[in-house]
């Protein structure tokens, strides 16, 4: 029961001390301002040195108290916190926050006495908030169990933390930034509990409208999807992830994973579960703000403005930002044009002498506009407008649409500002701002527009690739898996050129004349991964040279490797025509398989342009890969071109897919080349690299 | 004298009122103020309806005031300004601030009332600021001429800006915001002064550390690049430009001109020039105030902080912004590792249980370091920071290293940012927009370090230019330029495949012959612009298809057009191998040649990867725009390929700038493509086509 955590009655704080300054202290002197507001609570104080503190009874430890304890709080060295778990087991707590620090985060010696924490809180039964956290917060209940010396205003912001620092930043920010929370949670070194399970008990609490969380990584990427996906049907979330330069993660072996590093993955895994990602701490609380009071935008957006340049810079971070402006019905545009305005047309501009009244006239037109899903009610501190007649205004006409009130000003909005704030609604100073904000609503109407169904399931000859992946004694992981990759997307279904093995000149000969000339001929040995700097790859070889081609790559790999290590030549139809384009996977730590797509060669290597999601994947996410592409317009055709199958695409990433995800094994792998045909005409898979756990 | 306008000693306010609310009242009293905060200065009311205002005798017109006047403030209805400015004229007022609207925009008829304005202000040589002008602002003599209520603080930040409304805003923003200004100008529809002559003035005056400028459009982009450039070398200028949205600038005929819309022209004038361009109000201020204080960062940037989240975010937007991370000196890193702290290489995390004695040692040490060039001092509110000590050592440190200080909180810093401000410093909350501030600085340091060569100039054969470009009767505009085109580009020494023009087909079995096979052969037709489509560009043609292929380019093209304007037959050399890059220019309204460099086909179309430059050309300039393609990289040779003649772009690039500077007659040109061969090999322009002013 996380609910206890947020409203406990009898509360333990365990390295309670009179000491001011001192963390048990200020814990204390917080939980006495929740016994103060609240009825039936109690505190309860434990140390072993003291008989009393602030006045009241101090236990030498939780065991001693005689009632039942709902929270206890522990602030003592790190060396006692084991014991103090292990009473708290005992005395039957079940919901304890552990404040101290100095486990995981301070090396091995930490991380040991960390999960000593676990053991006995799976013994145990406890749940358990931190190490290393600074506390827990609800403002509905006045419930300040942290060390920050005051609480923020209440709020429909849930705020999720990894860094307690930045917690407590927060906090203090927030009672002069104005910005209200209902719980926060310092998630500290998540031992036990971490957002995934607050994310769970928030989506159900009538307090929270919008879960805010920072985050430094995940415990568990998988879960963290599914539970967030499931979270962001109902309640936006909006995260701030730090931790973005990885220059480790580019030192792999594919394409795949020399472009897909942990920022792509968790840039995906945000985008494919509903989740707003933030850039900055203003982005994180403008979205979450602007979240908590709508939900989403049905329409385009409308400018009301009395000054021309800030309607402009308003147009302009539109455009830059993707959203639309709205076109005006005729009805609208005509009851504008009766108010003898400068613009009628969007954005609105009712100029620089228009009182609050004229103002508040077009407003109020605008918001009848059923075109319109949002507005920006830009005004500039003229001589002529009174900006409490303009914001009753703005609040009246907020029931028709959502409206963002940018009155630039300082003095002069104040007063009309923090009318504002009691209703909910921020006010901008900055239109680009106000439009960012209003971009993150729209972000997340388009996840909640998003059909998200199931993936599709494949009957695939699951155990071919079994008997192929097998771990063989003494081969390298990484394959360059001539025959063997083949054989593996051939039980998946997915597209490969006509090929056979040939031991024999004349079985080559036979299957050369089976497949067509000319064919490809390449060695087949796990020995040799590059192959064609050796010369043991031949293209467009016709009748005439197939046994001698044979002999001639048989006996230059005899030079690289033993012949007892030579499985022979790969007889290969050439593939002639189509464009180049590459599937990828690489195996995330957090998320499990990122797959990649892109434009083979210098679009993948130049510019980067590649799209990825989390498999497995739906139709619709692997349709939304490829069209996510910028060169896409290659695919769709240039110059009169024909489009390619993007159909036979998407099916090779979707099998891929079920490939990655029923073969752990698979770390990293290229489908490279895919040569993508005509429309109707299919695709070719031309050569499959992967690397294979060890 | 502009100066006066900004230290004037008598001010006639004509159309000042008793009538409170009134911009004449408001400006009237702003004027008060002022008198009596200034000794020597007198105020004269005009108005002919009343014989005193506020108790100051007040006049029909100035040419009753007997004094000499130094400024006029006009806010009289539109149609009485002529008038007023005439007797202003009479009078010998030459500083005048027209604060009335009603002009150029409204529409047609207020633009020739203005228009009126401009030809009295030439009679009597007055300088005029506005109209519609919200007036000037000197905080450092307390001269407030416009309608906002209040003025901001004194500061070294001059702001000009297009639009009054955005005035008013700012102004009333910047008390409660604390910024502070030196001097502001609403330059209205600027009419006769522009932020040009501002400018000018600015660079000189000593309150002024940085210019800040809100822009729509400039009114003469030569101008304004030269004045800028000036500037910059002295001064950063920061600029927010509105109106980015223009799809008007996309119905062009070039691939240049569809790419290159009044965006990138701006864009690249501003970087050209040296010119930081903001994109939001607040990147406006944060920029400026930061390069108040700092004019330069020599070296990389270091971090200091109690909190690893928060330290994590700003060496993430470090990485994204392309600032640099400084390396310690070894001397540094033995320092720091004797405090014992969490990790001592940057960024240096002293961890949460710090004081504010362990962080400002840290700071200290990290500050006497060489390679380091700015530091973000970042600290979380814990219980054991004292932010007052911690702002001490900011302010102690700050002599020997700009720092930032990034104190996150807001109660619990209040005081110390406060403190900060006395000494011109701003504090950040959010680490990224501390960053982003610094990354301006780091800007403008490049910008300073960019050397700023003459364009050079190419011994040309003009007059064979001059004779080919002459307007022909009844000829095109647009020309596909198959011959002239080349010989245009010969005479300014560009290289162009060997050719020559056939009425034959001897002659052009002549040329062929002097050429070599095979021979690449198409139409010579104003009239026949897609010659291709119709068949009339034969590739690859033998010595014994020339004649043949002669008569049938010839009977394809008299399909399309009469014999009478078919000039015969190109006749040119077939040019293999080597890389597309296409160079091109658009004549642009305010800043005159944008010449485009990017690779060609599909890196120009999908990837829109191209760069800019504004003619004339340095050599840097032309080398930059080279450099600065993503696809670059495929110039330099990707996979073993040998580096093309990056030297002969660049005098491409250079020669074309100067026919495009020599010659305003060319509106739109594609040197597409061009093929750039191996180090040392040279380059070839394959096709050429331009627009011609009509």
């Amino acid at each position: 029961m996380l609910a206890r955590f947020f409203n406990p009655e009898r509360i333990a704080v365990v390295g309670a001390t009179p000491k001011e300054g001192k963390v048990g202290n200020i814990l204390l002197n917080n939980l006495m301002v929740f016994r103060a507001s609240a009825k039936d609570v109690s505190i309860y104080p434990v140390n072993p040195h003291y008989e009393e503190i602030l006045g009241i009874r101090c236990y030498p430890s939780v065991l001693q108290i005689a009632d039942r304890v709902d929270l206890a709080v522990v602030a003592v060295p790190a060396m006692s916190v084991p014991e103090v778990l292990e009473q708290c087991g005992k005395k039957g707590i079940t919901n304890v926050v552990v404040i101290s620090a100095g486990f995981k985060e301070v090396g091995r010696a930490g991380a040991i006495l960390e999960s000593e924490l676990v053991r006995i809180c799976e013994t145990s039964r406890i749940q358990l908030i931190g190490p290393n956290s600074m506390g827990i917060l609800n403002t509905h209940a006045d419930l300040n169990a942290t060390f920050g010396r005051a609480a923020p205003a209440k709020g429909a912001i849930a705020f999720l933390s990894q860094s307690g620092a930045f917690v407590l930043a927060v906090i203090d920010w927030a009672r002069t930034a104005h910005v209200g929370f209902s719980k926060v949670v310092s998630l500290g070194n998540k031992a036990v509990l971490d957002e995934c399970d607050f994310l769970e008990y928030l989506v159900m609490d009538d307090e929270t409208e919008v879960i805010t969380l920072y985050l430094e990584d995940v415990r568990d990427g998988r879960r963290f999807m599914e539970v967030v996906s499931q979270v962001t049907s109902t309640k936006p979330v909006v995260v701030l992830k730090s931790g973005k330069t990885d220059a480790g993660a580019r030192a792999a072996s594919s394409h795949t994973g020399s472009i897909a590093g942990s920022v792509e993955a968790f840039r995906t895994a945000f985008h494919q579960a509903g989740v707003i990602e933030a850039n900055s701490i203003e982005d994180l609380f403008d979205f979450s703000l602007t979240l908590s009071r709508m939900r989403g935008i049905k329409g385009g957006v409308a400018i009301v403005t009395n000054s021309g340049g800030p309607g402009v810079m308003a147009a302009d971070a539109l455009d830059e930002l993707g959203l639309e402006l709205a076109s005006f019905e005729r009805g609208t545009l005509e009851q504008l044009r009766a108010l003898q305005i400068a613009n009628f047309y969007n954005p609105v501009d009712v100029r620089g002498d228009a009182d609050s009244e004229l103002f508040g006239a077009a407003l109020g037109i605008v918001a009848g506009d059923a075109q319109v899903g949002a507005i920006l009610a830009i005004l500039s501190p003229t001589a002529f407008i009174d900006f409490v007649r303009a914001g009753d205004y703005v609040l009246e006409f907020s029931d028709r649409k959502p409206i963002i009130p940018v009155f630039m000003g300082g003095e002069r909005v104040s007063e009309t500002i923090e009318r504002f704030r009691a209703y909910g609604i921020r006010n901008y100073f900055d239109p680009g701002r106000a439009v960012k904000a209003l971009s993150a609503v729209k972000q997340y109407t388009a996840s909640k527009e998003r059909v998200r169904a199931p993936p599709p399931h494949f009957t695939v000859d699951r155990a071919t690739v079994e008997r192929l992946l097998k771990p063989v004694e003494g081969e390298v992981a990484r394959m360059g898996m001539g025959l063997q990759g083949f054989k593996i997307l051939d039980a998946y279904g997915i597209s490969v050129p006509n090929y056979g093995a040939a031991k024999t000149a004349e079985e080559a000969l036979e299957i050369a004349d089976r497949i067509g000339y000319p064919v490809a001929m390449k060695i087949l040995s796990p020995d040799i991964v590059h192959k064609t700097d050796i010369g043991c790859v031949k293209l467009g070889v016709g009748r005439e040279q197939v046994a001698e081609t044979f002999f001639e790559i048989i006996h230059r790999a005899e030079r690289y490797t033993s012949a007892r290590r030579i499985e022979g030549v790969l007889i290969q139809e050439m593939i002639e025509g189509g464009k180049e384009v590459i599937v990828g996977m690489k195996r995330d730590p957090h998320f499990g398989p990122l797959m990649m797509f892109g434009l083979g060669g210098i679009y993948v290597e130049v510019f980067k342009d590649v799209s990825f999601g989390i498999a497995p994947l739906s139709k619709d996410d692997a349709l939304d890969m490829i069209r996510n592409v910028r060169a896409y317009r290659l695919l769709r055709g240039v110059r009169g071109e024909r489009m390619s199958d993007i159909n036979s695409l998407v099916d090779v990433i979707l099998r891929f897919s079920q490939l990655s995800t029923e073969f752990p094994v698979i770390l990293e792998a290229d489908l490279n080349p895919i040569k993508a045909f005509e429309h109707g005409k299919g695709c070719c898979v031309l050569d499959f690299k992967m690397v294979l756990r060890e």
